[in-house]
């Protein structure tokens, strides 16, 4: 339902987080490279069989002048999920941002933070969840989980700072 | 199905090109102001009822340090789709592209280029067209008109410019 | 007296530092974890009680698309000290350091230095000293020794270098 | 109670946001022009004085390279607002936040938005009202009013846009 | 021999400039709008047919995440030269200039200054100047009249200013 | 004594600045255009002669990627002071800054602020008055007539806001 | 056929890349130090000889306020291709590539990515090529190995992730 | 004859380099430690007693938000010369270069590159040079040395690359 792409494998240990992230939703992916650059046809075929293909939504990796989220982004009517990576060489990650970011009217590119692959994959279990139930149940369990372990570290902060609040 | 929330009324300019994408689709949608810092109370009700009032994506602009798409990420599963606003006093628009764009793991925001609130809508139906296949055709239609757009022009320079490549 | 939040249990080194120099004057200070994004509610009571619950300052730090210390603020008539924190995966800390300065009108922040958390525990202290002579005293008796220090690097460098301006 | 103070008389038309916004609450001020690099002297003699002659909080804004805010700093234990200003020939502000913002470790100035000279205002009243529950009152009506003003732009907007909510 | 080409209509009153300079020596070229997402077949089929069609250099422009040059780089052997256009919207140019110059290994873009597009016409030339030496002579007249240009400007500031150097 | 250059007739406006504080001062100088980029000849000999030619500081301002005073100073033993202009086109004047600022190690410029040419004169002076106790005289009474301007605003703003400082 | 200069031997890892790509293609080239601000002589010596010594393009590497690219440019009618190297102490590569992009009108260089020597090297070959059909077609031959590296690595990751993508 | 110093301890391995060249060529110095912000008197003291005490340029260095070279300027007629320096919690060193820089008309700084005291060192040199033709004869000769390392190192690159170019 959900394909995963980057343009260079070097970029796998960033966008590995939006798999696992989907794996432990029991979500089915597929993820792979795709260079924009380097194998443009390839690029374009991905994007045009997407949709028949049985995807959903795809999320798109690049580093520097990172072309690939945008491009599959203009051969299709999915929704295309961002994800600007810090590569070497990058100008402190800018690069990346912006040009996946200032995509032009008509074409636009859902992005998420620098290296926020596990933000991509679970932005992209919220479109998704939109419209399916059960999703956004384990969505909202997913959620709940974070509370969780912020609640875990306030436990543990308590034995070294006093803390009076015990919401 | 979609709602349209901005952090001031001064960001209506910008906002109203996501509402008029959607009406152009005529996709329902509500439109509103919720601030996130002279009204918490009123975006915790928003994003916390949202679902259950039948929106399946929100759309949320913001200028300067813009916390409004962010805070009402974590309190839904809906996925939002945050538009940085260039408000007065901004710096260039960094304030409010950074502290939307970069969100840290676990409470995604779709975030478009600055300004960005045709492409907003243009994502909220790409979200929509995802399970909804009318949607899809008519979202299809619509990127064949900006290819149409596109040769329009090309004709038009035709008159002042030699131009050897007529596919 | 005063309240020092975080955004994560990873920015408790940075914000220690505020705790501690709290704790070098003896005032009274409680320190926990509170994240705007995974746990809203839990800021919301913490901002809207802070106030009866005695505390007369709030520093809070967060890093990335910063939104904790705004939040607060928006909750409580208390002063709220911002501090920008240069987390993992930050553009270089300008998305911290952006998203807490640049609030909108309304709801201010008073922001300090990226990492800055020593000054913002020094800034809680000119607060409260503002209207309570004895602890303006001592933090007199702070800023002369961090004069003393200064005097005293003058020392050691003169074994390496020739000095003639011995004021 | 609080002194207001800014590099240049083109700073004027910005930092009286603070002054009227005292004036409305009738919190007494002092307003001047006090120059860190033209009169040096005057600038000490400020900051020295500033707490015997009955001040509680500074306010100072400066643009360019701006070095007021932290030397009044320097020279007080006052808290000290600084207050970024868009001066003609800024590298877009950045100047001015970055030399007020980035002030070292014991010397700590309370940094609001670029041309925040409101918010500089309100925050010198929170600090005041953490000691004084008769101005803290007055503040929380007074961010009860901008509560209200959102309101009244949320009905403005209705009568061109369909809005299902009415909270 | 020169193929320029541009994301948008908008980009037209700057691209020009190269088509003027290309003019004024004679150098046959085509100039066309082929967007890169509204059109991506085009863009395509124009970079794969171009060295047929007998181009020796493409000149693309675009604004924002200006995918053209790269993109068209990657589809063809002859030398690509980017234009980073500031479009509305842009961040300053930021966002043009980064997504053009930072290629990742194997796919450069010969990039020029922002709006440089007579640079870009003039690039164009010398790489057509570097096999043709016709070319390069009338290239170094054209270097030769930007000096004699400078120095009719030094003539009519001497009215103004005294000058010592007349070399 | 001084000699004034720039890269092009449209920074006259900005420069002229640095030669009227100069005339103000009865300081000889000379002024022209010298283009790095299109009379580098010129550029060279102008370097190589200045000091022969008798004068004792060069005033050098440029925009863009501004070579002129750093290449002019690779040139002469004579104190450079670099001013960097914001011209059409320019990226916010940050491509000026940073050409004429970074210069490596053994060449060094003196840069003064964006379009700080008023600053450059003075700077001048500053150099020939560390030799000259007539011109540093002069120059000391300029810092005075600074700060009486600066006292002469205080009064201007006492009618319209309250001034308790009056020293 | 190539010149491939540098400012400082420090560059010589970097700019080695483009000299080992032409040498993969046995295209000759030579490589030495010009330093624009500690040997400007020989700078303007190399750049007004490149032609006649039989060079076709140039490439040229710099760090920090990098303006051998630049005045070599001004020196010839040869194109050049500007390499912005990341050097110590650059504030984080902008000065040079700020400084080599910018320059102004008349005066171009082909400028590649922060430390893209390589390709700089694959376009001075391109450069060739749009004149020598045996270049072109070894460049379109390694423009296929890149294809074939990419789908190397796809096939790398099929074994620890599911991909249904197999074109 | 030169004044050298430093906002802090933690400044002296950069800023001795401004020493060991001043030592190098035996033109006396002194170099301590003066805070701004920690010891504002001494600096004030510093800076009005410079001129008498003998020295003829005043170099200071300093880190974040650097105010000590611009307000030491404010109370000398000596020419004073700016090294901002990379500090830690440094925003990547803009805010050391943009507050020495920027400084308002009237006061100017002589900037020199980030962490560049070397060339400030240098910098004094010119200026005492200027008006000593010792020194300046002194300063011929560490230019000439620069190129002689240039071209030390064109000779150790030949053993493992062609070079046609030996002027």
């Amino acid at each position: 339902m959900v394909g995963i792409i980057m343009g260079s494998q070097s970029d796998l240990p960033i966008m590995e987080q939006a798999a696992n992230f989907l794996k432990s939703l029991n979500i089915p992916y597929e993820l792979t490279v795709v260079s924009a650059h380097r194998t443009p046809e390839r690029m374009f075929d991905y994007a045009k069989t997407a949709k028949e293909r049985g995807l959903k939504v795809i999320i798109a990796g690049a580093g520097g002048a990172a072309h690939l989220p945008g491009m599959v982004a203009s051969c299709t009517t999915l929704p295309v999920i961002g994800v600007p990576i810090l590569s070497s060489n990058s100008i402190d990650g800018w690069d990346s941002v912006l040009s996946i970011l200032q995509m032009p009217g008509g074409i636009p590119v859902a992005t998420v933070a620098l290296n926020g692959a596990l933000n991509a994959g679970i932005l992209a279990v919220k479109i998704l969840g939109s419209s399916n139930d059960a999703v956004a149940e384990n969505l909202q369990k997913y959620q709940d989980s974070l509370k969780d372990k912020v609640l875990g570290t306030v436990d543990d902060i308590k034995n070294h700072h006093p803390n009076h609040y015990d919401k």
